[in-house]
């Protein structure tokens, strides 16, 4: 059966995270939802990977498949107008029918944004800390997360995830000089709460509250009870997920 | 008596504009409340411009007296407590007591978002155009524009202002590539309705539906009958108020 590609924007705000689960409302339920009103039967969808109560998403990716001969703009098209105006579907491909939107994805990318400024324009996705946070510091700790490292410091335990070690490949601050502080990163896989968790430790350092040394324990003698505080999920944008040509 | 100089940004949605008037509430009487509420006295505020009902900003100027010294920090804090969400002051500066927010303005900067695709992220402050528009057709409106013109075209008749003419000293459409367009312009005055004229009137001309030609007419011959439709409000942004140093 044809399966399509689709990718999505979303406001995470009033929604209790991407998967469906069995009482709040979910992102998934409302684009399964749409879909089928404009396809006339039930379409289940399989995301790149879940994403939290609260977390925003720029580029999530799904795919479902579907015994026809979709277009393109006209399927983007009804979606805008069927979908609520939170979630808004940008993209959609044919692609091979194999293709799997969580397992072949071989890295997310993910934008953290920290206000230091009351900003009416940015404060809904973003964490509002009104304090002089030191980037030089936060761009240090930053620095030493790239490459493979055991990240159990900076994570929910979960019992079913065999081990903690990702691998990253991008991971800076950028300060915008206008009152933002992004802290970016891409990896080949994420740990729950995983980039809430490096914020939240990265601000305390910007704050002075923490060393760049007691970062770097965390990274490379891993200790979860040493962690700082999980920043909000508000912040949190799902920038892209990367597929193999 | 001292003054002071506050910079704000704001979310113009829920306001009928900057200025005072009789009956809806605008982002002037919230300030002037606030800071009265903190200085415990009437304290009348003076804006670098007006900006329209909706219209929002991130670099709002005004000026107001205040017979004491004020702590930049602490008078900012008490502001972000007591002023509206979406209502911010991010600096506060002591100036000469001459200085006046509106007269002294040499230059303002005021940005224009458009989004071509769904977007939840962006749509609450830009206009929401979904089709295809030709950023090159529209950058060659933008260049014309540069220099002092006769803006009569682009304005809302006005029998109190004696002239049209502005000098536009930046004047570019900015494609973001993740479908979001930008009209930044930069001019020693602005007329009324003038930047949303200006913007409506070149995605005409980006959706093919007006030649760079009669736009050109417009800026060389003015004509108010022949002009396109004035973009919303809620994609305007007032950037920055310029000031001699």
């Amino acid at each position: 059966m044809p399966r399509y590609k689709l990718t999505l924007e979303y406001e995470g705000t009033h929604y209790a995270g991407w998967q469906t689960q069995p009482t709040d409302p979910t992102i998934q339920d409302a684009l399964e939802k749409a879909l089928a009103q404009i396809l006339r039967k039930p379409i289940p969808v399989v995301g790149s990977g879940r994403t939290d109560s609260g977390v925003h998403a720029e580029g999530q990716v799904v795919h479902f498949d579907f015994d026809g001969e979709l277009d393109k703009k006209s399927l983007l098209k009804s979606l805008w107008g069927v979908l609520p105006k939170d979630i808004a579907a940008w993209a959609l491909e044919k692609v091979d029918e194999h293709f799997h939107a969580r397992f072949d994805g071989i890295a997310r990318q993910y934008r953290y944004q920290i206000v230091t400024r009351p900003s009416p324009l940015r404060r809904r996705w973003a964490w509002e800390r009104y304090f002089e946070l030191d980037p030089g510091r936060m761009r240090e700790c930053a620095e030493m997360i790239k490459g493979t490292h055991d990240f159990e410091s900076f994570c929910k335990h979960n019992p079913d995830v065999n081990h903690t070690n990702c691998e990253v490949s991008l991971s800076e601050i950028v300060s915008t000089g206008d009152g933002m502080l992004i802290y970016r990163i891409k990896a080949n896989r994420f740990l729950h709460h995983m980039v809430r968790s490096l914020t939240g430790t990265m601000v305390d350092v910007g704050l002075g509250k923490r060393s760049v040394d007691s970062f770097k324990s965390l990274v490379f003698k891993p200790d979860r009870k040493s962690v700082g505080p999980t920043a909000p999920a508000k912040g949190l944008i799902l920038e892209k997920v990367f597929y193999k040509k």
